[in-house]
């Protein structure tokens, strides 16, 4: 981290963004702030986070403040500056209101200068460590347990909120803190819909139903999606699900250290188009999974870097005829030393209910 | 609203804040800008939205882009600085990110100047209009029955995130969209961790039970608060349970019209100082709740605004006693043209397990 800061010429950075602190010291609460300087880290927070900073907080020196933790922050940083050596001091530019930095420069003094930092800690978050791939694979096996309920609760005309009702207690019940994002269960014209969150529309007797869900276990994130068919699916929807089904494989297959982003997001467009799905492909592949559920890296086109061991992305081509239906199919996947192993533990081959 | 951009000295105003969307226009998906200028208001959204956007908006024109909703009304207002007249365009400094701010410069000309706003739309929103006030007594009634849930749940030895999960589970059903706010079940020692979101610990065989919790139905929030006694309650858990409870509803009692906000904090505060709890309630006395489970006004030390007809507020005093235990007691209150309404319909004894 420290090293990132001289190649930036930052001589600290100030760290307001939640999963960036949680990934450097440990806090998993909703308020405080972190900065880093060269020789150290000093954490803030405030008196509602008094004990559970003491018991998660490691590697940084705790200040149990009284006051915004973003001003108290700031205010150190003016009584320390010449000791601490702080003139360019870095912040997270998507993660700071602009009232915020205004509030900021106003507690510090003139020779301190703002700079707008690139990713730092995001980047750093790219590549999973032993301990984040462990905890990974939970979160991916507890949320798989979820396909199986909505299997048993998928039925014509219980509505699409019920399914996610079932979903969500299950994992409830299991200990999970939270969902990841709002769960999708999208059911016949609305499959056609890439975030058709679960509506209180029904199930119908005939068409697709999307489920997109994951779980946050242990502060990291899982992410799949699989797409039944409700009834007897005709020749146009067995042919629309079995090329995204192959799309997906292909590009599962493409992942490997070294693999251009674009390449693999390719990979999925190109056989969609070659079975005449490829303007109904309308987003990208995929995306790194970890303390957030959307992370660097994207796989999509015109992303020019290359797959990395110890990456975990997600690799989910859909398909969406609008007023008729969609489907996606999606699994977690890490990088290995040399090629890769999907995470996600559910068939896709198409299930009829 | 276009009034009020006069009296700031704005020409236009750039709305990032969802919420304030919704208000103003009714969408309720994630991804918009509103501009509003003085003869217009303009929304852009994204394909993803299409549909939604056409169902939803009302009274703004219509841009579904093929790029960032934000990025796009900056091309827009650079396009048509001059015929729309926008020389100043207000921000809100609190819902726009530094780096928002600086692509948002890079595409608009120098003759247009960005400005911080004052909240404008919160101000509007503080005041509900009868439709507001028909669906925020929807929201609360419905939270309101996932106490019986939590009554029904509680028991030593289950876990307090089987409490919330029955409790979520119910809503769910019920078909809210979601819940308010991470439902907080803390128990025992915990019930002093004013932010005691359920956890795995079970509930011991003896001590307090706070319940805090609350729906979004129709994009309303609702929000709400009970303490009970697992085992037989001591003198002292007694005691402190009827101070909070006297406090809550000394406050109630000080909500009318032209009441100072620190006057009604000042009322609980005051009664549980007299009873020796004052260092132990941490807290301020409540909040708005609309669109947004924290909205204005703050009811606290220090708010010299006064209480007008048609806000929505909650009251929610609480003493917390580190390592033993904590009560808390919230409703939802409606200021009316003489006193308040309590729109929460639950009683407040205290209820033993």
């Amino acid at each position: 981290m420290q090293s990132r800061l001289d190649k930036h010429e930052l001589d600290a950075l100030l760290v307001t963004h939640l999963p960036n602190i949680k990934y450097l010291c440990g806090f998993t609460g909703s308020a405080a702030v972190l900065v880093v300087t060269q020789p150290k880290l000093l954490f803030f927070t405030d008196g509602r986070y008094t004990e559970q900073a003491r018991n998660e907080v490691r590697g940084a020196k705790l200040a149990i403040v009284n006051k915004s933790p973003l001003l108290a922050s700031g205010e150190a940083l003016a009584a320390n500056s010449k000791t601490w050596g702080v003139k360019a001091l870095g912040i997270e530019g998507d993660h700071l209101t602009v009232t915020s930095r205004r509030q900021l420069k106003k507690v510090l003094p003139s020779r301190i200068k703002l700079r707008e930092s690139p990713s730092l800690i995001e980047q750093l978050r790219i590549i999973k460590d032993a301990d984040e791939i462990r905890l990974l694979r939970k979160s991916v096996a507890q949320g798989a347990k979820l396909f199986d309920v909505a299997l048993k609760t998928i039925r014509p005309g219980v509505s699409e909120t019920e399914v996610a009702a079932e979903m969500e207690y299950a994992a409830r019940r299991a200990g999970v803190e939270a969902m990841s994002f709002e769960t999708i269960v999208a059911s016949g014209p609305r499959s056609a819909l890439p975030h058709g969150r679960a509506s209180r529309s029904a199930i119908p007797r005939r068409g697709f139903v999307v489920c997109d869900f994951g779980v946050i276990l242990a502060s990291y994130c899982s992410d799949m999606t699989r797409t039944v068919h409700v009834g007897a699916p005709g020749a146009d929807a067995r042919r629309m699900y079995e090329a995204v089904r192959e799309a997906q494989q292909r590009a599962v297959e493409a992942v490997k250290p070294g693999a251009k982003l674009a390449e693999v997001d390719g990979t999925a467009r190109k056989l969609l188009q070659k079975k005449g799905f490829g303007r109904f492909f309308t987003h990208s592949t995929g995306h790194g999974v970890g303390l957030e559920i959307h992370e660097a890296p994207r796989i999509a086109a015109g992303q020019t870097e290359a797959l990395q061991s110890g990456m975990v992305i997600t690799i989910e081509p859909g398909v969406y005829v609008p007023g008729k239906g969609g489907v996606r199919i999606e699994d977690m996947v890490l990088v290995t030393e040399r090629g890769c192993e999907v995470l996600t533990p559910t068939p896709k081959e198409l299930i009829t209910i």
